[in-house]
């Protein structure tokens, strides 16, 4: 079942465009693992924050892919940029009203 | 600019189900008002919670969407199956790592 996974990543201030440029960096590795899309963005209105919006072939493709060295890699290098406040939600998708 | 809308919406319980076919409801009127992807879903430990990600061609595409007809009919529908509890964010894409 396809999963979405959405968050706010909290940005130690002044760092929130390195932090993006870390999530936006090409990873094949990411559609090799199930990722079917990956949004990375900000809002104005909160100039320290990185936002997320994720869409998954499944649940267990997602917990699995933050065992991949590359990501585990990745996150291990963003830590620095990161402020430890983080949000967000996640589901399992039941339909879309652009499909039937 | 691609723009993400993503939303918690409380459902009166019991009527989560319903809420949810009714999000579902095929509509090409948000594909034709920039809609690129409506996932639609829940999360079972949130049993009154249903859960939106949007990705529109731009925050304005999304904005004039609530104004269309059906749009406004959906909302006014939908009404009474709503708790009034709300959550979300929505944030301006830069990037992905899932393509240059």
């Amino acid at each position: 079942m396809t999963f979405v996974n959405v968050g706010t990543l909290g940005a130690v201030p002044g760092k929130r465009d390195e932090l993006v440029a870390h999530l936006t960096a090409r990873s094949d590795e990411l559609a090799d693992a199930g990722c079917l899309s990956y949004e990375v963005g900000v809002n104005d209105e909160q100039p320290d924050t990185v936002y997320v919006a994720e869409i998954w072939t499944s649940a267990a493709a997602h917990r699995d892919s933050l065992q991949l060295p590359g990501v585990q890699a990745s996150i291990a290098a963003a830590r620095p940029l990161l402020s430890g406040e983080m949000g967000g939600f996640r589901f399992d998708v039941v339909g879309s009203p652009l499909r039937d």
